[in-house]
């Protein structure tokens, strides 16, 4: 076990010079974000075009110290990209990631187009850096949930293997974009003015209430579509179809950071002092866990920050133990949705690739 | 199984009748809710004595019809009473509880004082009407989120086993009383006037915010207060000491109504149809659970409200089944944390006692 509990190497390229970059979705809340996180992560951009729906095509946007136009996205307006992000819809990303591949353009497409295509590396930086082929032009960011899960769990993973994961989910509404940052925004204004609660935009009220994430419901398998996508690119991240989880997505009245109550149940038995020196020395992990001061992962806490806050670390005596060393632990994750679960992972993936 | 796959009779008695009865802690939010229960319920009561602290004697609450004073509580001013409501802090308990049942009243007390008290019945009237014995006078009513966990739970309980649950909570803020609710009003309009988050009242700010419960957490075990209390109380109720539970409790910006995401792992494998079969006929149970509609158990849907709702009814298939009999079933419920997760239950003890 010795050499799977040195944390992974962090990726020795880091491409942050490029020349002609396009934004797909640049006036939505993780477009908004990911120029936020291409300025703060230094990255130098030869031509910067923001691209957005007809709808928001003529507005302007500051981004890295100029104010640009947004021009409608087309395949002549990603002509001669070097990078394109993708940080809109599904259907955005079928209609012009792969034209734009072909057309030599590296592509990193944040929506749920292609991860479960075969041929389409699906990346975490601190997971899986060397799914990425030198032949690989579209990368896909996976889900937010499941970023902020694996950065937490693939360090725990390698060390002891994962065998199964039972996840309850507190997602932010950001999720949803900016319908539902709206939403929260006016819900709660509404909220406070003693107004009776009314969905505006969600299936449920979003403020002063709790619900089951919105994404539509096998009937089959009782599974909604957001806790399928967990387990399916879990499985492909890791390499690994055999890992089993039961993940419950729930919907909080929280602006832009998820938590996740996450019971493991691990291959090989560890001790709690393995599991914490493990995490402490994970790469986009930050430990918050002081028992004494309460001091816990929260969304506040994680909102505007890399890191993923792992604290509650702690045995599970409802599981098998070996002496000292337990096959189970217990997790309390918190991590931002448009930055570590969109933004900041895409623009990380873009750093891997070859310069 | 035939006989298990009944649901419980519902308890024959239920006393409605009674000559003095005494409330203390009729000025805080259970006591307050309680007297809407007690009118709910049909009680008829020949004297009602509502006591507080000394700093809320001497004002007036409605009740029953009839406006009354508010008095200090004293063991003179419980004298005579037949029957006894503790809704007050576990100290107030341990100071006036034991002297009244000794004096020949019933108590029903709301505090964590008597709990774990081995002669004191821990009763859920749904789940264990029986163990209130023909000499107590002192019953116990359990925590909020184990009476919402077991009234969902005990009916597969009793047909199949439940051998382990692991439960992440979504727990409002009325679980802290009057300041709880307090907080998490003022702490809303300050979010809608976009002022920055702050706690006051909490360890953490609570409008758009989820933190973990913040009862005290033991080193040894990591467990804070509420989720030992779940793991004990269930235990004592059932009486099953072999019962595994890892429970993570969480507090969510809602007011008065708990959520709580529970995967189970039976003794005996169930079939998904015999599992909502008798979830449908619990007692105190509603399955909301319309797929298609995307209408599942909600804070909102369930405050106000009798019953435990429970929904997300589906086989877990992250763990061993035999054909089409699943020994692991997740579920996701809610409860008005004010109403069967405290004042309801307390006036259901109350009717189950003898005449």
């Amino acid at each position: 076990m010795t050499a799977a509990q040195s944390p992974a190497a962090p990726a020795a390229r880091r491409r942050t010079e490029w020349g002609t970059v396009a934004l797909v979705g640049a006036t939505g809340a993780v477009g908004r974000e990911l120029l936020g996180v291409l300025a703060q992560r230094g990255h130098r951009i030869g031509e910067l075009r923001l691209l957005a729906s007809a709808r928001s095509a003529g507005s302007r946007l500051p981004a890295l110290g100029a104010e640009h136009e947004v021009r409608e996205v087309s395949r002549e307006a990603l002509a001669g990209a070097a990078l394109v992000y993708f940080c809109a819809s599904a259907d955005v990303s079928r209609e012009f990631a792969p034209a734009a591949a072909e057309a030599g353009a590296y592509v990193v497409d944040n929506s749920s187009a292609f991860r479960a295509a075969p041929s389409v590396p699906l990346v975490v930086p601190e997971v899986n850096p060397g799914a990425i082929g030198p032949s690989d032009r579209l990368i896909a960011n996976p889900n937010c949930s499941t970023i902020i899960l694996l950065v937490a769990v693939t360090p725990l993973h390698r060390a002891f293997g994962v065998d199964r994961m039972v996840v309850s989910t507190y997602q932010a509404v950001s999720g949803a974009g900016d319908p539902g940052l709206d939403a929260l925004r006016e819900e709660t204004a509404a909220l406070s003015r003693n107004e009776p609660p009314r969905p505006t935009f969600f299936p449920e009220p979003c403020a002063g209430n709790v619900f089951i994430h919105e994404s539509p419901t096998d009937p089959a398998t009782g599974r909604n579509a957001e806790e399928q996508k967990m387990i399916d690119e879990t499985r492909k991240i890791w390499g690994d179809a055999t890992v089993r989880i039961a993940p419950t997505c729930v919907r909080v009245p929280v602006m832009r950071a998820h938590c996740e109550s996450v019971c493991l149940t691990l291959r090989e038995p560890a001790a709690e002092a393995e599991v914490r020196r493990l995490l402490a020395h994970a790469p986009g992990v930050r430990v918050v866990d002081d028992r004494a001061a309460r001091a816990f992962p929260t969304p506040l806490r994680a909102a505007g920050g890399d890191d993923v806050l792992v604290g509650r670390i702690r045995p599970d005596e409802s599981q098998p133990r070996d002496g000292e060393r337990f096959f189970g632990f217990e997790l309390f994750i918190s991590g931002d949705q448009l930055r570590k679960g969109a933004a900041q992972n895409a623009v990380q993936v873009a750093e891997l690739l070859p310069g």
